[in-house]
């Protein structure tokens, strides 16, 4: 394949024509091909090189050569389904196994996160034996239409919400019901699971469904003590508490290689689900449980088949991204550059008004921005006119998040670098120093 | 990676431990454990060679060097998400709607028949605005939660039938309603899906959803006439085909590149969802769609976004595929090997009383074993010993399919030689001839 048969204008027309309008492009005024890609690096037609804050699923960067590696030799070697026994799938797991807490030593490997969080409504409701399920508000769990019933973020927008789902406060001490000036926001954020597993009731068999990081959400940070306050509640209700890693496992909070962890060691969820960073860009994803939840599964007596779920070559991938991952202490990177963006990020907070909040852990960011910080009114326009200028005056990559799209996020391939972080809060800082002349002339 | 890291047995221990028990192995009192596969044939890690009949995933042969090479070309280049513009995406949406009639001109990339199957029925959802879906019996569109719902294969045994799905009778004309004596078994098939149709009304908006041929149903031909019909009742009462191709397009049937086809010109599905075969193993499928379709979709003003779906290594992938079929002339292969293969099967129809029914087209073939040929009685355990025997003593894998497990179905790679099949054929007569003695005796 060439590095580009059409000229832009011709493959935009193609597009338009040919893929259903449903599938959104980047800078929708003006979308960006990309031919080529390194690192934290993608490439336009013209050769202009832009630096990439957003593509977490090239976890360990993209087009990384050893990935590619492992790939071509598999996919020479073989690739059947799972029906067949082979090395790769008991060896990835083991060595998923090794990152996670003991008890969940059970995995089940699958194409994408949405088909993870599929699979973990049905563990959940199998093992409860029903199918109420508590979500957080403006929660985000994938396309498929099991999915949206539990997504608040989609379900306001299409069908509903289901008798079944029940949607809790999501815990954003900046601008939720408990705030940073609480004095123990995990345990009243967590208090409000409490009151809705006793109004759902139902015997109390529930699922409790949350990414470990609010993502869509706005970038959230949970406070401490609420996951395992909410555990404690929904395990005395007879339910299960599913935490979705889909956005933020692997390291990416650098201190520990799963978000949830960041909760303590006291806490582990009884299903995780994993997917985007997982295959560096493979269609790769996996659910791990307890061998509890997945004795009640096997114990419905009916097959579990995913036609590409756990192949050799899925699995090859996913070895080589952990092999990375540790070889080029991502983990080690994604602390030391995530702390330095963030605080180089709150360094600007004096100097503009308009930043609200700085928050993130590891390489897991969001830039907040306000017209009025008593009111915290979400500066929307001014936050897509950044996500705007960046990319026109910088070539840098950036998008928003939120309820109200005003918060900029940062998830970089996890190769991203200590200048990466510089060049970007000091671009940043100038179109906000622009910003605030063209509001104030 | 090593052919193989572990023993054998150690690998079936570490499968035992780590993965759901719920994701069975072909051959569970036996399974294979294979390293190493090209072409049509399978390897053990003691280098016993297998004849493959069942891998219809990858469609043009085990670790096709063209598809190892386009896939390293790409990943070495980009592999970022559909929000960028690719050439690829649109590339390969041309070549897919060269292959299908000139209304299905909107495609949708995801990475797994189930998410093409869960995607077709939102749009039929949001085209028709009812939630009605009228399935075939024994049918299986999937694993996810949406597709067990309109699967009588797995709802029965799961969660049971939903209100809003309605069963037509399986057009099977070797053990269904109407057989190979009735006049018209199309007319009369179909008729029952009119009579479900008047009979659910509810505005009559509905989607019909069904596979081109049936294949847990039991390698099942539909009869002709049949899905012209079903689509005109369907329509009239204002609502949308959806043709499962996900077992079988790309070719399998030989004369025709989707299966659908077979029902003549006249007749056009108003959905096509396509997956297994397309990436010769990668994770890729597809749903394809009319112009209306689509905006119906795009109208909610919600995005669908899949994270790889239709990634430009997927799509790289799903060319070098299209590419092969054509310079290897694997249509005509599977039209002549397919002939062949079904012609010596019936060959043996008059030395066996055991073998009720011989169907198929292409490389799409069952071959249907029952006790009495009068009464029709699945022959289920005997069809059991014939897979069993054919690995154990031949080397040769098959499987069954069928309500009762009770019909061999044949899928290989569509590589699968002249030579293939009549060795497969003359295993098969030995196994059956021992049979009959031993039932005799």
């Amino acid at each position: 394949m060439a590095l580009g048969k059409f000229r832009k204008e011709e493959t935009l027309v193609l597009r338009k024509k040919l893929i259903g309008q449903s599938c959104r492009l980047f800078y929708s005024e003006d979308p960006v091909k990309i031919v080529k890609a390194r690192g934290q690096f993608l490439f336009d037609e013209n050769g202009k090189r832009y630096l990439d804050c957003i593509s977490n699923v090239q976890h360990v960067g993209h087009c990384h050569p050893s990935i590619t590696k492992a790939a071509s030799a598999q996919m020479d070697l073989l690739n059947t389904n799972a029906r067949f026994l082979h090395d790769n799938i008991v060896i990835y797991a083991d060595r998923l196994a090794a990152t996670l807490p003991e008890k969940l030593c059970v995995f089940y490997f699958v194409n994408s996160g949405s088909e993870a969080n599929d699979l973990a409504l049905r563990l959940a409701h199998q093992y409860t034996q029903h199918e109420d399920v508590i979500v957080l508000d403006h929660a985000y769990h994938g396309h498929l239409m099991s999915l949206i019933d539990i997504s608040p973020y989609k379900f306001r927008k299409l069908a509903g919400q289901k008798e079944w789902v029940h949607v809790a406060p999501l815990p954003d001490t900046y601008r939720g019901l408990y705030r940073e000036d609480h004095p123990n926001p995990g345990q009243a954020y967590a208090d409000t699971v409490k009151d809705l597993i006793e109004e759902v009731h139902r015997d109390g068999h529930l699922a409790f469904f949350a990414e470990s990081l609010p993502s869509v959400g706005g970038q959230i940070i949970l406070p401490q003590g609420y996951s395992t306050k909410v555990a404690e509640y929904v395990r005395s209700a007879g339910g299960v508490f599913v935490a979705d890693e889909v956005q933020t496992g692997f390291g990416r909070v650098g201190s520990h290689f799963w978000a949830f962890q960041l909760q303590g060691q006291g806490f582990c969820p009884d299903i995780v689900t994993m997917g985007k960073p997982m295959g560096n860009g493979h269609p790769l994803a996996c659910v791990a449980t307890t061998v509890e939840i997945a004795g009640a599964f096997t114990a419905n007596g009916v097959e579990y088949f995913n036609t590409f779920g756990g192949n050799p070559v899925s699995c090859a991938i996913g070895l080589a991204v952990l092999d990375v991952i540790e070889e080029e202490d991502l983990k080690g990177n994604a602390t030391r550059v995530g702390a330095h963006l963030k605080d180089l990020l709150l360094k600007l907070q004096p100097r503009h008004q308009i930043i609200g909040d700085v928050r993130g852990v590891g390489l897991f960011v969001g830039l907040e921005l306000v017209t009025d910080r008593e009111q915290r009114t979400p500066a929307t326009e001014t936050a897509a006119l950044v996500v705007k200028r960046l990319k026109e005056e910088d070539n840098i990559c950036v998008s928003t998040d939120g309820p109200w799209e005003s918060v900029i996020k940062f998830k970089p391939p996890m190769c991203f670098s200590m200048d990466d972080a510089e060049l970007t809060v000091k671009c940043i800082d100038r179109i906000l120093t622009d910003v605030q002349c063209l509001f104030k002339a």
